[in-house]
Order: structure tokens, then C-alpha cells, then sequence
């Protein structure tokens, strides 16, 4: 592709399309270029970022159009029917919602790690699709640490426990926490169904009656086996929230497909792109979501073969443990929608 | 044994000692009955138990003198001095500390689980030990849920991701957690090596430099394989602090030995002693800290069989999946000493 004139961002007004706005400001991207749409309640707000100004206009579909590029941080419903628009009207579509993931016909990309699934959109082949799914943001972080272990050793199973930020559910969420923790907030929890301040609770997404998986978790199995091709992957996931403002927090357990040392864990994790290690055993130093908070980088650290390893695996293991954390609205949104974008050649 | 008649708790005016009292208390135990004892700083400090009032006298091995059944809830360099020094003078001692739990002559008991590892105190056979353990916390909480699917269907292995509140580190941390909450606390923490509100962190034991566990995740490991009678039980542990007062809550993936269906899973989880089902799919109502403050229950829920087991697994699976919550001041602490006064008799 061709560097894009114009550029929508749809939804600019929450969390994560501030973010992508400040992340295009720091590419030096700004008004000229950039249309900032909203829905019909949020039209008329002030967005600031990275220096620039920005008004927010109602979301119609005339409003996209001559944008050869439109970045969507709206609701799956909203999604649903303006991201086919958008595509109808010329725009490649970079759509952070659920609505389009689970479509065999749309790349799910995290570009360090699958983004041989973009060639065909860079090279403008004819029939390349035009839009491209940016993943849940656990599945993001998730993937960035299991794909180089998956490649290296190879990937068999792996338990992760999520600690997620109250962000995922938007800049109402983060308000809600903050009062609730200043103590002045009413009884009842307005956004969440759990009060959120000193308390942890199980993903807000509804859960699925037979199965007992919430929507997060079906999100972050089904999403992570595609990104890393790994359909068969046995991916056992609990997503829980904790009372953190905007970076998730991941403790995982793999178990590879060979044994591995432990040097040999950590020289592939240290090399891979997007991971940061953060690991000093002896200043008890690792990664924390405050840490991470405003990172591009996922941080990673913890990492161990298995403490509990029976006696004959005391050099070699397959079982490896770790902790990473992760900037939801930055690397596990929008960053890496940018990141697309830079991959197309669209920026 | 007969009812001691004269009981002392050592540590009273530290958290575990301070919910003990109330414990006692809520029994009809009261100053008539308890030496209230505390290190010499803590001396005179006045202490409110369930409507009773203490004044802590400081600890001399003297003040022991005449009580047949001492609490401690003291560190454990301090107990490691005391404990014996109050068997010697006729005691039989409760230690909260990790200081004898390590030794084999020592009954490390939750009295629900392997309450049979008291019967020769309880009988008052020669020889019988003067020292009985209580668990860790995290360890307490887990062995209540674990057993009983040990018990029916066999346990094989366990993959196990902590939430633990700031209270096992005592009333300071409590505080330092809450002013940082609301904003009234300096830049560096006091209490913890991290930052505690909005923010999750590995535990705040010190990390062992060749396996890369941290003293927590040692104690887990360890004492849930001696109170469940598993020596090699593949438990793979990640201990985690966020910010909660004072209930922990632990994500569990078990693996066990024969497939099961849910529904037994289910029956055999809700009718195990200590436990309490909170697992309402259709209103996303479960264990949280907050639900578990307060309660001598351990609350129990997201029940189900691992959703990412293969197709061949669809009615019954080894792979179970879990949350649970316990107040780690009540049960994972105090409750769990006075039972197992209760279960000696000594009450």
C-alpha cells in the first residue's frame, strides 16, 4: 500500500482511540490528516493528544469518506455495521472490536507474530481482503510471549491466569475505580457488577452456560490458537479482573513440546521482538502493570522451569512459568493497530 | 486433652492475633481465660476483641507460665525461641509461623483435611508431639478444595495463580495500602518493595536465586503436599500480590487422576467441609475477596471442566477449573488454629 492520505479514527473519544490518536501524534500524524468521528452523544467533545486538538464529529458514513484508511476503536455493534461501510467506500478498515475476529476471510494480526498473514493486503493483490482484525488485548500480550517459545521449542499446553485492568470497559471504568479507591464513590458499581476498588472478580464478560467460559476467555483461546496457528493448542485460561487502571498482568505456565534449559528460555524470550525482560530475582524486580503502564514493550520476567519438576527433569524441562505485563489500551489496542498499519505500508 | 484453662496468645496486637481474640471471643473466651502478650514495643497497647478489652503485657518466657495452650501468631524468628520455651513450661503451642512447619515430627494440620495427624495429641499418648503447625494461608485455602477431589477422583496435578491480599503482611501493610489509595501516601512504599494500590506484583518473599521460586511459592508447594499426603504432587504455583485488604483469592486448573463429569465435580466440591459454592453462571456471581472478608468458608466457583479439552473430552474430562476466595486473616490464619484446638479438645 501506499502511504494513506486521509485517515478516520472511529470512536476516538474512549480509552484506547485517545491512545491510537497519541500514537499517531507521535509519528507526527495529526488534524491534517486525521478525521476524529464519534458517536452522535460524544460529537462535539475535545480530544487532546500528543499536542494536537481535535473535535469530534458524529459518526455518519459520508464522514469517511476519502478516507483510504480508518481505524475503528467502537463498540462490536457499532463495528458490525460501519466497518462494511467504511470498506464499501474505499478505506482499508483496522477494526478493534470482536465483530469481524472470528471471520476466516479477515487477518487476526499481531504483526510480529503472524504478519505474513498481511502480504496479501501490502502487495494490493486483487480479492485481498480490507479488513484486518486487531486481537483481544490479552491475546496480544499472550501471543507476543508464547510465539517465540512455540517456534523455538515448540508449544504443547499452556495455563494462564489473567489479572486484567479495569481499562478493558473503557474511561468510565477507570473513573469508577478511582472513586470507588478515594472512597467516593455511591454502594452500587455503576459500570462493573462487582465493586472494584480492593476486590478482584471474575471477567465482566457474560459466561457461557454449558461450557462455564466467560467471552473473554473464548476470546483469548480461539484468538491466540489462530495468531500463533496453533488449532489444537491446549490453552487452559481464567480471566479475572483486579482493581489496576490500564496494563494487564499475565502469569503463565507452558509446557513445551521439548525439554528446554532454562538459559535457553530466556536468551529466546530476551531476543524476541515486543518482549522486555524484567527479572531480577535477587531485588525481587519483575514485571508489574505500573511498570508497564505507557510501555510499548511487553515486560517479562519470573521466568523458571517449573519449581515442582520431578527430580529427573532438574536441568531440562518442558514445564516453564512466567509473569509478563502489558499496556492494555497501547500494546494490547491500539499500538499494535498501528503497528498493522505500519506493516501495510499505510502510514 | 481436657479444655485448657488457662490460654495465652502471643502476637495479640498484629492482625492473625488481633482477628484470634475475636475468634475466642465469639466462643465466650475472654480475659478471664487469655494472656494477651506481645513484643515489648507492643506492650500496653489495648486491644478490642468481640466486645472484650486487652491490655498486651510484654513477652517474657514467664508470662507463659500456668497457660496449657499457647497461640502464637508472632514471626517466625521469634517463635523459632518461644514455641519451645513454652512446651517446656507444660504448653501445648498452636504456631502460626513457617518456623516448625518443616519438621516431620511436627503436625502440620488443616483438621477438615488430615485432622487425623492430631489423634496422639488428642489421646495423650506418651510421646505425642507439643507442637502443631498451622499452615500457611494459601496453603489452607488450597488444601480445602483440593482434598476432596483428591479424595474422590485423585490428584495429579495443579497449576495454581495467587491474588493475595496486603493483610499477610500484617496491619501495616492494610494501611499503607489504604492511604496510597486514596492518595495520602509518599512516592516509596514502606511495607512492600512496590508500589501496592492500582498495581500487582509478584510476592514480596525473597526469590530463591537458582529455581527462581519465591519463599511463598516454596511454602505452597511444600505444605499442600504434606497436609494432602502427596509427596510428588505436581503443583506449579505463581504467588501474586494485589491490591486487597484481606482475602485471597486463587486461580486453579487441576488435573486429575480419573475423566470426570462436571456435575460430580460439582456435588463432590459442594458438599466437602469449609467449602461454599458461589458459582451463578447467569449473574456472573462468584468468589470474590470482598464476598469472602469475614467468612469462615472457603467460597468456591467457575466450576468447569478445562473448555479447551479436546472434542474427545466432551462429557468427561481430568481437567478442572476453579476460583476461590477465603479470608486469609479467619481462615487462612486464626480459624484454622482454633479448630485445631477444637479438634485436640483444648477448647
Amino acid at each position: 500500500m501506499t502511504p494513506a492520505r486521509r485517515i478516520a479514527v472511529v470512536g476516538a473519544t474512549g480509552a484506547v482511540g485517545r491512545e491510537l490518536l497519541a500514537i499517531l501524534a507521535a509519528r507526527g500524524i495529526g488534524p491534517e490528516r486525521v478525521a476524529v468521528l464519534a458517536s452522535a452523544r460524544c460529537a462535539g467533545t475535545r480530544v487532546e493528544a500528543g499536542g494536537f486538538a481535535y473535535v469530534a464529529s458524529a459518526y455518519a458514513e459520508a464522514a469517511l469518506d476519502g478516507a483510504e484508511l480508518a481505524f475503528f476503536a467502537a463498540p462490536a455493534e457499532v463495528a458490525r455495521r460501519a466497518v462494511p461501510d467504511a470498506v464499501r467506500r474505499g478505506a482499508l478498515a483496522i477494526d478493534n472490536s470482536a465483530a469481524f475476529r472470528g471471520d476466516p476471510r479477515v487477518p487476526l494480526v499481531v504483526p510480529e507474530v503472524n504478519g505474513s498473514a498481511l502480504a496479501a493486503i501490502a502487495a494490493g493483490a486483487p480479492g485481498a481482503p480490507r479488513i484486518v482484525a486487531n486481537p483481544n488485548c490479552t491475546a496480544i500480550l499472550l501471543s507476543c510471549a508464547l510465539a517465540p517459545l512455540a517456534r523455538t521449542f515448540g508449544l504443547e499446553a499452556a495455563d494462564v491466569a489473567t489479572y486484567q485492568a479495569v481499562s478493558g470497559r473503557g474511561a468510565a471504568a477507570i473513573q469508577e475505580l478511582l472513586e470507588q479507591a478515594r472512597g467516593r464513590a455511591g454502594e452500587t458499581p455503576a459500570v462493573f457488577h462487582e465493586p472494584c476498588a480492593f476486590n478482584v472478580f471474575s471477567h465482566d464478560s457474560a459466561v457461557d452456560r454449558d461450557s462455564g467460559a466467560n467471552g473473554e476467555e473464548d476470546k483469548v483461546l480461539a484468538e491466540t490458537r489462530r495468531i500463533l496457528a496453533l488449532p489444537e493448542l491446549r490453552l487452559t485460561v481464567t480471566c479475572m479482573r483486579v482493581p489496576v487502571l490500564r496494563a494487564h498482568t499475565e502469569v503463565v505456565h507452558a509446557t513445551l513440546a521439548r525439554p528446554a534449559r532454562e538459559a535457553e528460555v530466556r536468551a529466546v524470550l530476551a531476543a524476541a521482538p515486543s518482549l522486555a525482560l524484567v527479572d531480577d530475582r535477587g531485588s525481587n524486580h519483575f514485571p508489574t502493570p505500573l511498570r508497564a503502564t505507557g510501555r510499548d514493550d511487553v515486560l517479562i520476567g519470573r521466568i523458571r522451569l517449573d519449581p515442582a519438576r520431578p527430580e529427573a527433569e532438574r536441568e531440562l524441562s518442558r514445564r516453564v512459568c512466567f509473569v509478563l505485563a502489558g499496556d492494555q489500551l497501547r500494546k494490547g489496542a491500539s499500538l499494535n493497530a498501528v503497528a498493522i498499519a505500519v506493516a501495510l505500508g499505510a502510514l
